[in-house]
């Protein structure tokens, strides 16, 4: 790679070639801990240009590329695996363009997502997608991975904000999609083709965001539910009464006892119940009055309007992930079904992980109005491989996805068989044939 | 080919292969008479199986399928050009299951629009896209061809209708998306890839559609600006306080003078205006209060919040088509700029076509929200060739799209270099060499 990384010097320059195991450290371990792997050397371009001939002089020289945003993925598409060279996209950290008129924003692929925020919010809009990593994630990455989140309810995934991308294909060439059309029917959708491809079709380096408006008036409520199927029934009804509806998390009544355990914290409601759900709706003006649903069918409800009462009430549904991790290592599955199979999906993983793993903690928690279970399982020493097998084929006899949000990266090649079919699986290899052939970008990710 | 209808018979059943002139006819010329060729055989397979089973065989035979849904396309996409097997979808005509829970509907391709309101209004929901071909544009079509209107300013087009496809490659492999996840992130978006690809990789033969909750308070208001610049001010003040914003359309003074002169319609305003715009808003409950800009900035205003009184209103815009059409043969474009640009785009529209065709009228109108410009010119003998070549290259110059909602097909083939650069028409071919390696699904159309 010398004499490689001696030409990417000449690109980039030689401070953005980073060989010295001290600076690459913090480029080849996730902050999990769950992938690392050596990098042969991690390579941070300025601009898309310096990305262009970054990938052209890897392709000459057949050297494989791992792309890397905030390095906050959690199934191993962004960290190295055997001596791969990082393409970090940190440097590309540009907020350009606010276009009021279309409601977007071009931002470098580097630039992180809490940055973005405080950007648009201080000019009255705001972006449709947020999550817990949002200190450290990039845009980029996010669109790579199609991040979703609590939103995704009212606005949809990474897919639905981004308005166009300027990426790089292995080879150089370039996909230029920054105009922003919201109607563009000239030709194939390459932008949505490569959000969620997790940089094994090409590296995204700038991208065109949808904005939305920022909502000042929210109002969240806590609703004890007796179990799933009304907590179904309150989001049907949500579904038809509040259009100002963005978020329907829920948990259960063992997660909510450890957070309260741990942190200190009141029950919320004198009585027990099975299910809590996190309702979440927002507008210019007072929404409350879309939430009469909530008081009708849940047994016992908390509403907050101001941040601080907001925040309380969602601390009990955000701290289920930080309680369990500290309980012990803990097996994590973050899976989707169908919405309607949510509550049988749930108790065939209750049958399943008790059978394998007498004795373990199993915490449900999730978006319940995406069908996305985040299924965690703490407690003696477990077989990892046996709880996946199982939770995976639970997902795929009830028609859901072994990846709802974090992607398949390295962490899950092996159970995409369960989600998609062998026609689907060499489609996919097909579009990664022809759009990679020298299988140079993000090699083993996805299609293993 | 009569072997092979032979063969065709015994999968769809003789009555369902159409060989006779008398009944193939409306099969071969599209209903603006622009397009017309003989096809093969006309076959129409009644279920997803049968669909595979016929492209097998045509693969088998070397024979090239045009894909046709409702036929009310305008670009000549299914159209059949010079003896290619039309493969009709409109058998595939069932709504299928209503699931409350996800908001989602499974139909047919061959579903017709229309049906699909009538059958999820009656159920409390709706679907957002909608148009003046509701009559008999099918949804696979619509999905095919990634359609539009007046809608896609708050709820996208078609592609973010569609949850999930079952479709059919030329070799007869399958595509099966049906499961209606919201979050799935299990490899690359092959759904959104088949969108809008009108029906060169896949044949869509199912779909899952995504539906929106029925809003029965819809205000609309038609309101003259003195030009378009206060026009896109009233669309960012819409943008920011108005969340139950749906429709943001204009046309001009001139449309607007020969819309009432053919319909003897009273003028609605005192003054002339250059703009007028169409503003709409569904909530459910009465939403006037978020049209206070409308009132501040235009000159006059007129509101209707029952449905005669916006049918009325609505007609301004509506008959502009049938209008200009009944002036004589007009030519069309359907074009996207960015929002911002629409008006300078105009203005050199303008001085182009006074340039090629003095004595031309011109209409310019569409759907200000997404930058959509249909461009109409009626008048005396007219060089559609040049006209086309000289708004096209405007619209490249100015970063639009040379088709904003009606496809590519064979109308603009020959344009798409104006939109696309020769990288991402390389990269389109590529795709288009891996899942249908023989052109044989509507071969010629799209990338010409």
């Amino acid at each position: 790679v010398s004499g490689l990384a001696e030409r990417l010097s000449r690109v980039v320059g030689r401070a953005h070639v980073l060989e010295d195991e001290q600076l690459t450290a913090a480029f080849e371990r996730d902050f999990t801990g769950r992938f690392a792997g050596r990098a042969s050397a991690v390579v941070r371009p300025g601009s898309v240009a310096e990305v262009r001939e970054v990938l052209r002089l890897c392709a000459e020289a057949g050297v494989a590329v791992v792309p890397q945003g905030g390095h906050s993925g959690l199934v191993g598409g962004g960290t190295p695996r055997d001596g791969e060279l990082v393409l970090s996209l940190r440097r590309l950290d540009r907020i350009e363009e606010l276009d009021e008129d279309a409601a977007q924003v071009t931002v470098g692929a580097g630039v992180i997502l809490e940055n973005l925020q405080a950007h648009v919010r201080e000019r009255g809009f705001d972006f449709a997608v947020d999550h817990a990593g949002r200190g450290s994630a990039t845009l980029g990455g996010m669109a790579a991975t199609n991040a979703g989140g609590p939103y995704a309810v009212r606005y949809g995934s990474m897919r639905a904000q981004v308005a166009g991308v300027e990426a790089v294909l292995a080879d150089g060439r370039v996909v230029s999609r920054l105009s922003g059309l919201l109607k563009d029917n000239a030709g194939f959708d390459l932008t949505g083709l490569l959000v969620g491809s997790e940089g094994t079709l090409a590296v995204i380096a700038r991208l065109r965001l949808r904005l939305v408006p920022l909502l000042p008036a929210r109002v969240t409520a806590l609703a004890a539910v007796p179990d799933l199927e009304r907590g179904l029934e309150l989001l049907r009804r949500l579904r038809a009464e509040a259009p100002s509806l963005q978020a329907v998390d829920y948990f259960h009544a063992h997660g909510l006892r450890r957070v309260c355990e741990r942190h200190g914290l009141p029950l919320p409601f004198r009585a027990d119940a099975d299910v809590y759900l996190v309702v979440e709706c927002a507008a210019r003006r007072d929404p409350s009055d879309e939430l009469a649903a909530v008081a009708e069918l849940a047994t016992e409800t908390a509403v907050a309007d101001d941040e601080r009462g907001r925040a309380a009430l969602w601390a009990y549904r955000e701290l289920q992930n930080e309680t369990l991790t500290a309980l012990g290592v803990p097996h994590k599955l973050d899976v989707s079904v169908p919405v309607a199979r949510v509550p049988v999906f749930e108790r065939d993983v209750e049958a399943a992980v008790a059978r394998l793993t007498p004795g373990a903690e199993l915490f449900l928690y999730g978006h319940l109005g995406d069908g996305n279970v985040h299924v965690n399982v703490v407690g003696p020493p477990l077989d990892d491989q046996r709880i996946d097998e199982a939770v995976l084929r639970l997902v795929a006899g009830h028609g859901g996805s072994i990846s709802a949000e974090h992607g398949v990266g390295l962490a899950k090649t092996e159970w995409l068989s369960l989600s998609r079919t062998p026609d689907e699986i060499a489609i996919m290899r097909d579009l990664k044939r022809a759009l990679d052939p020298q299988n140079l970008l993000n090699p083993r990710r996805v299609l293993g």
